[in-house]
């Protein structure tokens, strides 16, 4: 039962039918062609479902060990399935080709994190990490520290991490109080302690880069005295040669609720004579640089969220399907299997249509991203940022508060054997949870949408964004057998747009501004998040028609994957859009007692 | 920071000002008066939060083991905190004096068990299953069987268990197959295995006492060949003495998500030469008599959730209110502790609302138990138990799926923190995932809801709880401050309204009935769970209300108890209730792609 096979032609179908993959021919693209992705996404496939997603249950048992050295064990196999990983060239594939990638772009490399991640969360997030990493080196390194380290990084020879969280600065970074001390070489020595430092130490990869936000001593407090500084675990030569252990080693591992197989470990930098590290980019630009690779690990943990989904999916509906238990209300057949229940089907179309809108969300704003970067007229690359930042936000947040929901019912379709921890469904929930709270607590995204993103440009992307939505809805109405998804659609278009306005407007109040829109941001997140999946599944709802009156579902031989498509959409917009809708309702009752609310008096 | 402080006064608000519980004046309850039952709580308190409390988190990590032998050790401090309930006379508190216990109102046990599920929920399962077999040997157990054993488990010296899964009968146990074979002497031998059997085997108690379903080998297949029998863990002589063990035994346990202090086994009888066993009742009628007492355990197993759910608020809030982090908005204070932050607020006071409407919706519950048993008139009794009827699969689903998320809520509060074992908030996630599956899955409950008790007096029961809801909502309404409370919950009376009328329709359809019925029923129950407890805290506003006007909340000596009931109450009608009032337009939308859904294609 514990099995899992990444969905090639469910992610196929948002790549070229909704997102026409095929027709973006962006600038340094003209490689990628569909024929290509087909096979990088079949042969991901088959490292996903292969190597990686037979060590899930296993990993999670097995979990890691820290022994007294400072060295971390990692479960049985998973040296093994990252250098399998590694090995065939997986960790560049969305790289640019100037720095030893293989330029791919972010919206089939999204794909195939989204199979890694479903396949092995906890694997998955070693390359996340090491993502970052070479995202921050490329952009803010200098040519020699692009040198020594990318080419490594690129490869996968060498892992990365993202050292920021203190014991008493974690959604607050200003609090940071690692000490770098400047050597008069140019070179630092850094004196601290990180907590919660994701594969932090391993003995997967021949070298580990720690990326860390340090102060030097000088530096001011709060944000502007925070410099990035690159800490590697074994020093570099100038000919690449590995040299001495440095002053970094892992003082304890975290034992968590999931991810057992992803070390977490407390570093402490600094123990003897201080760890060497250098200055990666401006002094006192340490948040900021961080901030680069953040917003794109936010993308990341939402397609971890939907990998996990995806799993959850498989489980549910490979149980459902073979589970007996009843008589079938429709058939009258005593022994029908689960499946044939209505409750039990409208878990599973809830989970599915979920999965397969806020798979459609993400891959949409992956195509945003590539064009934000390459599209060749400036103003269409400007608009795809402003959409780019817009949606990451709910990208993150909304994927990853689902896919605790969709694992959760995951569990529920199992009945009792749910709560058993050797059906496997238990461990896609514990997984899950964390998605909301890295990279940024889902609060902190909400934030970042409705108080800074919406607020800087009057709503100016989200609005165009609504514009689509409404353009959408039209469509389906034009449809005589989608009109009442258009009708529902454009319902919450409306709805996104009032509650807008609302956000705008408190956020416009010099008297209660930052305050009510922070009441307010959550629940508008969610509203955005419901109404621009729903969006994405209107778009679904008109390719499957389209392919199914074209005859890509033939009487003779009818298709049965654009049938169940129809269903997701008509699910996502008809079932669970109007839920997300009543946040408008929540927004506009206004929060007035979270002003006044004495937490000490409940 | 794992500490829990039973909710002493907040239980009080409701049992005395929601539910005016001194005026009820029951007959048979004369004893039980205000002072009484403070003195109750008071104690039950200091057991919950003295005792059993602080086992609980040691309890999930060290678990249950089983032993070669098949006997079960218990986690360290189990056995002393079990017998310092029994001996301190909790197990009988809501058994009838005439049974040997002590008679206190249901209202008054579940308030009890509540604090003791909140305290270790793992080990309140013992004697909740206790009850269970109390409960059912009362009803229908011979005069003979009751003075054998009744006594001793009202004591609590004996345990009881319900022995009803098997590998192919969960949810459907018509296709129970254990064997029970007679003996010519009355009794019987029994011969099967039964699996998820709560504190199947420990050494907490002198015997267990397990109640099984199994089948006669003459008896006819399905429902109404199913018997009851009583098959104890030791024989018992005619004088009460323990004579031989018999042959039971624990097979193994199980690794579960959560409860881990709570011993899941798969129990064998007859293995030799078959476990002695007794009829219980009628022949031929095991699951009816099952049922008895599955009603009570349905509504304990809401109960539970809210237990749960109170320790995730008390342990969120007192995260909330130390943990300094980021800047206050409104005072600018740098450090603030994160409960200043109105995001974070937002989350407590989700979780703080969603608790109090939970509790008081199940002791208004557990109240109209004690009327449908003890009031003096039968119509007034008739007119409870159709309350109680409605009610129960509204508390047990409603109340477990909320303590799911609030419990989940409160892992988010604590960032980073959550997702670390030691801090406690996601065993309480792993705990509460239970209670949506047991005792009947909540989609079971909304079956029982939507198809049965619904369509069986064409919603007469449900229609008079919406009459009082609309009664509250008009004296929302007639209250200045609280006629903004009074039009939303006006309003969710009308959805339920709306939505049973659908639910009613669609169940009179003789081409789609049972289907129909059954692909609204979750929706429906949730949305029946909304509205019901936002009645409830439109009860308790007004009692707040009152309160402070009637100087119980005097300028000089404010009491800020009533106005953080105030803030829970307007959170719960005008927050919370609109995303359950979205359940209309789900229903009436129609499940059209359910009927047609086809899992394989998917």
């Amino acid at each position: 039962m514990n099995y899992f096979a990444a969905p090639v032609r469910d992610i196929r179908f948002v790549l070229e039918e909704l997102l026409a993959f095929g027709s973006l021919s962006l600038p340094g693209f003209e490689e990628a062609s569909p024929d290509l992705v087909e096979a990088v996404l079949e042969e991901a496939a088959r490292l996903a479902g292969e190597v990686w997603a037979p060590l899930n249950a296993s990993g999670d048992r097995q979990g890691c060990t820290r022994r007294d050295d400072g060295s971390v064990t990692l479960p049985d196999g998973f040296i093994q399935a990252y250098q399998a990983y590694a090995e065939g060239g997986w960790n560049g594939i969305g790289v640019a080709e100037a720095l030893g990638g293989q330029g791919l772009p972010e919206v089939v490399a999204s794909a195939v994190q989204e199979m890694l991640h479903g396949a092995n969360m906890a694997l998955g997030l070693c390359p996340m990490l090491t993502a970052g990493a070479i995202e921050a080196l490329a952009h803010h390194g200098s040519e020699e520290q692009k040198a020594t380290y990318l080419p490594k990084l690129v490869e996968g020879i060498w892992t990365g991490t993202m050292n920021l969280t203190e014991p008493q600065a974690g959604s607050d970074l200003s609090k940071v109080r690692t000490r770098a001390v400047p050597q008069g070489d140019g070179s630092y020595r850094l004196f601290g302690q990180k907590i919660y430092i994701t594969w932090g130490e391993h003995d997967a990869a021949e070298n580990i880069i720690h990326l860390v936000l340090a102060r030097k001593p000088d530096a001011p407090e709060g944000n502007k005295g925070i410099s990035l500084f690159l800490v590697p675990k074994f020093l570099v030569g100038s000919d690449g040669s590995l040299g001495e252990r440095n002053d970094v080693v892992c003082a304890s591992i975290e034992h968590k609720l999931g991810i057992h197989g992803s070390p977490t470990c407390t570093l402490s930098f600094g123990e003897g004579e201080g760890a060497i590290g250098y200055l990666v980019g401006e002094e006192g630009r340490g948040l900021n640089h961080m901030f680069t690779m953040m917003n794109e690990a936010r993308h990341k943990v939402g397609i971890q969220g939907i990998g996990v989904a995806e799993r959850a999916c498989q489980h549910a509906f490979a149980y459902a399907l073979d589970r007996t238990q009843g008589r079938s209300p429709r058939s009258g057949r005593s022994d029908c299997t689960i499946s044939d229940h209505l409750d039990v089907r409208r878990m599973l179309l809830s989970m599915r249509a979920r999965t397969d809108a806020l798979r459609a969300l993400a891959l949409y704003c992956a195509a945003q991203l590539d064009l934000a970067r390459h599209a060749a007229d400036e103003t269409e690359r400007a608009a795809a940022q402003a959409r780019v930042d817009v949606l990451i936000p709910v990208v993150k947040s909304f994927s990853t508060d689902q896919a605790v929901e969709i694992a959760s019912l995951g569990i529920q379709v199992h009945g009792g054997m749910g709560f058993i921890e050797e059906t496997g469904a238990a461990q896609l929930l514990r997984d899950a949870r964390i998605a909301p709270i890295y990279e940024g607590t889902n609060g902190i995204q909400a934030l970042d949408l409705a108080g800074r993103k919406l607020q800087r440009d009057g709503g100016a992307a989200l609005a165009s964004l609504i514009d689509d939505v409404e353009a959408t809805a039209a469509a389906l109405g034009d449809n005589a057998e989608l009109a009442v998804l258009g009708e529902s659609l454009a319902g919450g278009a409306a709805d996104l747009r009032a509650a807008m306005a609302a956000v705008l407007a408190a956020g416009a109040d010099p008297e209660s501004g930052a305050d009510a829109v922070q009441a307010f941001a959550t629940p508008f997140l969610n509203l955005a998040g419901h109404v621009l999946c729903a969006w994405q599944m209107g778009q679904a709802a008109l390719k499957a028609s389209a392919a199914i009156a074209n005859g890509r579902d033939e009487p003779g031989r009818p298709d049965p994957f654009y049938r169940a498509k129809q269903q997701s959409a008509d699910y996502a917009i008809r079932q669970w859009l109007p839920v997300g809708r009543a946040q408008r309702a929540v927004i506009e009752a206004g929060m007035t007692s979270l002003a006044a609310f004495d937490a000490a008096a409940h």
